[in-house]
């Protein structure tokens, strides 16, 4: 009597192939999100074919990068983030210039001419916070030094990133440079953040007992996940990615006296959503277009530098944390994920690269994705050997 | 730095809207299910022009829909289900019997032949469980004898609806009617259903532990999902609404010894989701198809032949539960919901219908559904006066 079968039929296969990826990946003491995105990658049109590109599949992905987000800033102090600003913005920092400085290198040896370069570049440079955060998250380790650096980091280097390539777009097309309109460009991104952040978080801790107010007795939950989609939008039109806005609004519920309760409530949310995140990433690996040896050397290489020069800028930045520390926050830089995918589009979309440059760095996005999460497991329990392997539920 | 800000926008502007749709219903004594509904005329092409019409969003209702379904699974035992199973059959059968008849008159003397009355007919015929369940939820009666009738009849409406529609579409189309063909049908339907709810619930009782085998801590849910997913799918393979397979896994997860953390994950899951069903329900209302007067008396008395040709198979049908209880069942069948309008849109595109009866079928099935929600809360409030108006939290 309804529409919208095969649609049911994907959104099962997706489910289910997510909860047996990320079963058979703890079972090999991996993390659970590796196997989910190796889930996607079997089940994707590369392999079985099973799950076909659809709008509404990518809307759900993105509802549910949307919660993970938003959970991981529900157990986020902004108290706690002041106090690792400077660390977070040098690893932010120096984790855009590596990546864009070896990226444009490699273009340009490549063959690419410079203003073409500088935007193949520009794919090196966003980390995709969704990935590293899941890993935080399922270790259980959001609350140390080295995760808040992280997610501070992620903000920045969100708003770097949008910077970058707004210049690169501009160089692409021929434009001039406008620096000042540049600048009214990144004066609303930090003002975005900093505003929300300060000012949501103190109207909260003020006044979250009218979280209550409605006749919902789910309305504190209601109410902050409307401002969740609220501020995941608004991030957007500051050029921001909704992960963005959806971090601060949990960052900004983390204030409410009901904290317990909403962290809580949005477990089971996370559980039915995030797999569609993760899933589709890895089902936009082609693994047609890297056949030939050439090719998969040349992933290889650039899949190199763009862990490299991630590493090594996060490490740099966050050598105050001590060596160990160090190189926790610069694993967790690494993943470009989703972002490198979406800037890759539009580089593919402009004219801008190959057909073969394109599928090279959207894989290259997608290894990066693979590659950290057991790395990042591997530093902390050799870390912190007492550190639980999952949340309670 | 991602795509689909507009997808994000009219996330919020849904969502917002029935929060806040939901609250004015609730301060005015009306089920927040009505305020909903109401939200998407409001916010609908019809009115504000807020929501557009996406494949993304109806794939959110339906997940909706399907959840919500599943929830009130949940709270269904099977044993409680076979005890009025024969006054479900009863009110399911006539409950089909009158609007048909009288649906098929109305549309012959409204100068259709008979094959295309019937077709019109079929539109009168299905009841959207969907409506009445949310409001037998918020209203907390889902326990009442009432309640299990009007879920039992649901599911055997939807079967004899399903053949029904069968039978129409082959008289329309000039064929003649295979009875054993139909009769594989009804088979293939009745043994899904049967062999689903007996054998599912006997699989889960015996060996519910192995919910938790799986690493995930939230594996119990994580499986039992998977499950409503899968037979929603299933059951649209044999013709069926996916809510009937949802609801049939609910019952069978409510046999396990997890329900009641079942239950306690599943709320969060229903704030987040079954808000896009009802405001995609209403914003479906066409209003300027139905400005002048003429379309709107003939509205007025078809809505009146659907409501009341209902009520009284329903009520003859329940009649050994007494007189209010009989009277509680037949509003509740009461509501066509989306369900019309599927009907009515395979009228449209099969060139049954004329765009004003199209019109009219829409504007009808969704009148019922906003029109029952209240009666339905009048009848149980004056029923049982201690009845609690929500349930908690």
């Amino acid at each position: 009597m309804e529409h919208g079968s095969e649609v049911l039929l994907s959104l099962f296969v997706i489910f289910v192939g997510a909860q047996l990826g990320a079963e058979i990946a703890q079972r090999l003491k991996l993390p659970g999100v590796v196997g989910e995105i190796a889930a996607g990658c079997v089940l994707g049109p590369s392999l079985l074919g099973w799950i076909h590109p659809a709008e509404a599949l990518d809307v759900l992905a993105e509802i549910g990068v949307v919660l993970l987000l938003f959970a991981v800033g529900l157990e986020t102090r902004l108290d706690e983030m002041k106090r690792v600003g400077r660390s977070a913005m040098l690893v932010g920092v120096l984790g855009v210039i590596f990546p864009f400085a070896l990226g444009s290198l490699w273009a340009h040896g490549a063959g690419y001419d410079w203003a073409k370069s500088l935007f193949v570049a520009a794919a090196f440079v966003a980390t995709s916070a969704g990935i590293t955060a899941r890993v935080l998250q399922e270790l259980g380790v959001l609350q140390r030094e080295e995760s808040r650096v992280i997610l501070g980091a992620a903000v920045i280097d969100d708003i770097l990133a949008m910077l970058l390539l707004g210049i690169v777009t501009a160089l692409q097309g021929g434009q001039s440079l406008r620096l000042d309109h540049l600048a009214i460009v990144l004066l609303e991104a930090v003002g975005f953040v900093v505003v929300v952040a300060l000012l949501g978080t103190r109207v909260m801790r003020r006044s979250s007992q009218w979280l209550e107010a409605p006749i919902n007795p789910l309305s504190p939950l209601t109410i902050v996940l409307a401002l969740c989609l609220g501020l995941a939008y608004l991030s957007t039109q500051f050029g921001l990615a909704a992960i963005i806005g959806a971090f601060l609004a949990g960052m900004i519920a983390s204030e409410t006296r009901q904290r317990e309760t909403l962290e809580h409530q949005t477990r089971p949310l996370l559980a039915l959503m995030t797999p569609f995140f993760f899933v589709m990433t890895g089902s936009k690996v082609e693994l047609s277009q890297l056949a030939d040896g050439t090719t998969l050397a040349t992933l290889a290489f650039i899949t190199a530098i763009a862990l490299v020069s991630k590493l090594v800028g996060g490490y740099l930045g966050a050598l105050p944390l001590g060596r160990r520390g160090a190189l926790i926050v610069g694993v967790g830089m690494m993943p470009r994920g989703e972002v490198g995918v979406v800037i890759a589009s539009l580089g593919f979309a402009a004219g801008v690269f190959s057909p073969r440059t394109y599928a090279l760095i959207v894989a290259m996005s997608l290894l990066t994705s693979i590659v950290t999460p057991p790395l990042l497991a591997l530093l902390f329990k050799n870390h912190v050997p007492a550190a639980p392997a999952q949340t309670p539920p």
